[in-house]
């Protein structure tokens, strides 16, 4: 039997959540919570979604052709797991809710450490999730930094120094900045990704500074990585490389853009031009000893998808190898299919 | 029996027109023409496209692992009819060959007026171009503007005025601009769009000023039509709507700038987040008197595609029927679709 699971919130990350539960024979998703009418709403209706609204809202639905299942309340009460993936802040007040209810809840990395048991990143600490209530998936740019130090291995790695230079806004997010200067992201050094990447990996040096750059793609994050031990180059890659959500890509493909790998996506057929994985360029990836040095592009949209689907299997305890866990979710969404549409041709 | 067709060039037009032409039963497509290895041709590859090169690049992909089916001028030999979507200006020097293995051809609005018989656009001149050898399919803006005031009747309209917020690139186009700045897209008063519109509706007064702004999404043309007669409200939206290459979007929609209209596109599935139809925001369209304004926003990378596909038909004389071109083109496409899925929210 499927779980039942709710998706509270339907923005950037929720409604790819939505879609991910759809194509998964092991959730049953219950139906989605919606805060305000507009055109996704009809979107979802006509894919089949229930949608739960306040009940407040509930004419406004109706006055569009969108018939509610019910109240937000009601949905968690179905629910046997909730994805809370409302704006950021708001997740720690649903939380009331699902404590309310007794349901177990992934959050996002919006949200403060201390709305859950766990701040998670599948190939960092799969284990600590197992079982737990309250677990939090870390925000992008944390994920991608993280995906690249737990691929090595984060006993092999001694400290990592990354700038992270941001875009300054999701595509459809029409009144953030900066649209024209560089800024930067906190007055504080290092930026809250080296605290997030420390809620996960707790002994981890690591610090970050990031820049906001007036774009809408993906961010680009510049690693710079010492290693306890000399690696080859050959052993750096085959690492990266393990899980599938770390993709080198050959400068034969022709691409060093974010924009060109956003085309990339858009011919390769991925919903959304959703770009999972980390995509480092092969090209930027140097070694000197100790010392790895490396760039990479994080679809800030879509590069959590994979570990919110992950940590389902986790806290549910519905699987227990991590192993299986990541590729399930990889199968599932398509994980790591870029990598072998490219290297086919440019081995 | 399916129509032979060859694709010449597998830039943004091309590989639309390919991939469009892959899901039609009344065209085969013996190949595509590509002139640099980039991972592009592995995908399409992949696709089972048969992949066409110079003669001097055939080892470039062959050490890629895509093994071309032959030389251009194989391609050309074995097609019935030649789509040219190289880039500007290359079409016109592309045609000897066309010329040389008898081939008609259709070319895209980049090339000179004079490398056709026809300049063309389905909802203006669809009868001029039955038979024809050479077909010049007008470029993204003239295209948009044409639908509108064809969509009305060429014969209501007595002079049209627009001024075009031009994208500065494609999103793939790294090295195009301007990235801050707002320009002036030609010295000249008016710019070509409206040179163009006269070489497929003669008798148009148009004037068309051009203003490139630094996006890459979309561009959005605000357009004052003067109208020989006064219409209704009713029937000025009947019109531009009758055949769903222009959608009229609800302001409940909530979509109000190119970014929110590309992630109703990836929220709706369309391949490539391509808009074919022109989209008027509904909220700007007023009419006074005679006079008639509104804002649209034409997809670049996207609007041209039905029509390239509508001649074919008219060029092969598969089909005489403009409606039934178009209805035919819009359900391979699924153009109108988006329209469906949005008014049935917002009636």
């Amino acid at each position: 039997m499927p779980v039942k699971v709710a998706v509270n919130g339907y923005g950037t990350i929720g409604k790819r959540i939505a879609h991910a539960l759809l194509k998964s024979p092991d959730f049953e998703l219950v139906g989605i919570a919606k805060y305000n009418f507009d055109y996704s709403a009809v979107l979802a209706h006509r894919l089949g979604m229930k949608i739960f609204v306040p009940r407040d809202k509930l004419e406004e639905f109706r006055k569009h052709g969108v018939e509610p299942e019910g109240s937000i309340e009601d949905l968690v009460s179905e629910a046997e797991l909730v994805y809370d993936a409302s704006p950021a802040g708001r997740g720690a007040k649903n939380k009331e809710l699902y404590v309310k209810y007794k349901k177990p809840a992934i959050f996002q990395g919006g949200e403060p450490p201390e709305v859950a048991e766990v701040s998670y990143n599948t190939l960092c600490n799969f284990e600590k999730a197992l079982g737990k209530s309250y677990v939090r998936v870390v925000s992008c740019n944390t994920t991608g930094l993280l995906r690249v130090v737990c691929s090595l291995g984060s006993n092999a790695v001694e400290s990592v120094f990354g700038v992270i230079v941001r875009r300054a806004s999701d595509p459809k997010e029409d009144l953030k900045g900066p649209v024209s200067s560089l800024a930067l992201d906190s007055a504080q050094i290092p930026s809250h990704h080296a605290l997030d990447a420390k809620a996960v990996v707790g002994d981890l040096a690591v610090e970050t500074v990031a820049i906001v750059a007036p774009t809408t793609l993906m961010h680009v994050q510049v690693l710079k990585i010492r290693l306890r031990k000399p690696a080859g180059f050959e052993q750096v890659v085959e690492s990266l490389e393990s899980s599938r959500r770390v993709l080198l890509l050959d400068a034969a493909a022709g691409i060093d853009t974010t924009g060109k790998l956003v085309e990339l996506a858009r011919d390769a057929g991925r919903p959304r031009y959703d770009v999972y994985e980390n995509v480092v360029l092969a090209s930027s990836l140097s070694r000197s000893g100790v010392e790895l040095t490396l760039v990479q592009a994080v679809h800030q949209e879509a590069i959590v998808i994979p570990e919110n689907v992950d940590a389902a299997y986790a806290v549910l305890n519905l699987e227990t190898d991590v192993h299986k866990v990541v590729e399930k979710t990889n199968k599932l969404l398509g994980v790591g299919e870029l990598k072998y549409l490219i290297t086919t041709g440019a081995k």
